[in-house]
């Protein structure tokens, strides 16, 4: 995958929603695949106020940011409506979504089942995550980082260093 | 889905290779959703001579090219190599595959897998059939055409036809 | 399925357990499913004091009642013991449940084992929900109800109205 | 299960198709079960000239016949139409599949759709074997009876003599 | 299984980690199934603060202890670190872990593959509960138990002491 | 995983059947995952005449053995009885099998489930295959070779050179 092709010379947007919190080296995965087809990539950070997240909506969409900053086609972003609707508003051509494993396909199935129920025009793509990523979720990557397990190598420096910085701050 | 855009005007090529023996609506669904974002599909048959087949593969290869011939940014082709080895020949930017439901799933991600080892700068990317195909698959339909059940809302018109000249010609 | 045929003219009684959170579309379809062939099903609404509900037990079984008026055979009811014994006190031959995608199957199968341990005399019977409700969730059809998107193709009249207040409650 | 109710005083008819080579305890049981809803079950062996198979159709309905003659309202039957068609001619108001585990789920599901697509008016029921027979199946059965291995626990008598007499043929 | 084997005089040493809120046979059944193969078993109660348990870690390392107690390999103990940090601590050669059925799969498998990235020293064993105990999880126990079911043959003598205990502590 | 401990000095014997045809680098990584658990591992080549195998019995354990000669405590044989007896007569305490995904998962667990019916003394270990090798299997390799793609990095150096013969038998 990858440095072999410039960026793509195309209309094509595609939309990669989620809660990123935060982002790990299985999600820059699939932003990479993206990058090489799509000639623009939106990352949406969902914008969920309820939900016990880790990390404000404002720093999940910084550190998506600086993440991602290699690739001129991609760009970070938040929203809080309707992901199909912000797709619309957003022109975009494909809501794409990353599979590790079976587990997360019924799932996703009926998520892109529903948003294609609500808007028909918006298509569902799914990409493989790589499979040196398989084991990778948010939910693992913040649990290892409250043992103080190594994690450089699970996520993107920038996101290693602020989940350092936030367990400091819980555990001073 | 699609009359709403015009035929996209980018130089992405998609691969759609199958069996297609023979092509019903779920693999019709698949490429009328590719021909709305790539610039180039393939259809591409896969020509392998030890499988025990209903049609041929210029007859299945004949019955891709008339029923998508209403999408000009879509090709019918055969192939005989690795899929992988017909993709880079083609120049193809992905290899699509049509998701049904999660029977599906196994067999495809061990494919891509596969396909990823043997090439990794051709991406998989899975589709989702339209709920209104879910229990299509060409061996039911071929089961449905021996036992003389109408089949004509679950193939292109062509292969109803072609299905039925092949019952009579056994049946006679 | 449906006005084909009066209704069934047996003693069988199935029981349709559930939170019914609120009742949808796909709910309602195997009530229909189950009334075209039992003599009397019971749609029991789960009574769980603990559980964060959206709609109170009454409001629920309200919308229960009102939306399966048009079968004779069909009775709204709430139920706060363990669902064998409350199908056992109802003389229930059978306990229905709906699957929409093998997502549903292993939790409704591991159910089904336990309530089979606890008592033998009731059967599990699963029913296949419609495809077009097979993206339908009480999950989803709240959240999609919470950002205000149409939903009246999903869930009965009277269960579109009670979310539109239970909404306009909370955003005044 | 079982002992407890008198056959069933109601006019729903069941179908339970298959191709019963041979008849297996996990069959056994959910033919029990439905014995005990329906007032009619028809166990129906499937005459599919083209599969290679252990015993011959009337072979198959004989063991089928035989392993069923304590219910009275359970008949044993072939058929060589498409099962919906089948279905209707017997006037069966459902057609009943036992699910021994997720594996058998995928399949049944995508089966359940064609047919419901060319019938709706039949019903697809799902009944859990019970676990003390998850493991069986008509080939792993005859994969042991070809070994010499005891069977007698895992299919009736008849089945178990049956498939006796045709590996001592086989083998002398 | 068990009895027929003496206890197996090997230095392997197997971990098996879990919340056990509360132990239920299926549990030991592994136990059971582990300490025939491992000279040492070690049941690892996970000492996770912030989980909303039902018993208090003593509590949990108590009824281990007290339902192990007639297999002199088996050890029960409790840990707060990553587990295969625990498991090298301990020398441990396997993490084992029961699978009931496909639900438990893809969950486990994901964890295992985390634990293999994080010290690939310790290799991941699954066992294959009994099917008698298949239906068996810690949640359903305590949700029996709340409603006054009786709960005596899915758990040890102890835990259904304490399950009672706790329930009339919480209903008085 | 490996070179890190002496072959274990343990009297475990692990039976870890299959039909190898050919033996690739993913069975390779379970034996050696094996051999560093158990004191003798025996790699049983199922010796199944009717199966349509692309390597005798013969060249296969032949394959087998060269390509785990490494390992002290591991053997190559072959067996033409079930399972279940072949490791009763070689006095093995666990069958072990890989898992490379969840597709494997339900086949696996069926037959597990029968060869416990036939005998409880021998208990069932899967293990997990490394992620690496999750795209193989036999079928893929040979396809693979018969197109003569590059199968080095698949399958031990002895494989490769057998199906290189092979495919050029065939060839000429």
């Amino acid at each position: 995958m990858s440095e072999r092709r410039p960026s793509p010379n195309n209309e094509l947007v595609a939309l990669y929603p989620g809660s990123f919190d935060p982002l790990h080296n299985g999600h820059v995965d699939i932003i990479h695949r993206a990058s090489d087809l799509f000639g623009h990539v939106i990352v949406a950070v969902y914008d969920k106020p309820d939900k016990r997240l880790y990390f404000t909506t404002a720093e999940r969409v910084e550190l998506v940011r600086e993440s991602v900053a290699q690739w001129t086609n991609v760009e970070a972003a938040s929203y809080a409506n309707l992901t199909v609707d912000y797709a619309r508003d957003r022109s975009a051509h494909a809501i794409i979504r990353g599979l590790r494993a079976t587990s997360d396909f019924d799932f996703e199935f009926q998520l892109a089942l529903m948003n294609r129920h609500l808007n028909e025009d918006i298509e569902a793509l799914f990409l493989m995550t790589s499979l040196e990523h398989a084991h990778l979720s948010s939910t693992l990557v913040k649990e290892l980082s409250q043992h103080g397990a190594p994690i450089e190598d699970l996520v993107p420096a920038g996101v290693a260093e602020a989940l350092r910085r936030k367990r400091e701050r819980t555990d001073g």
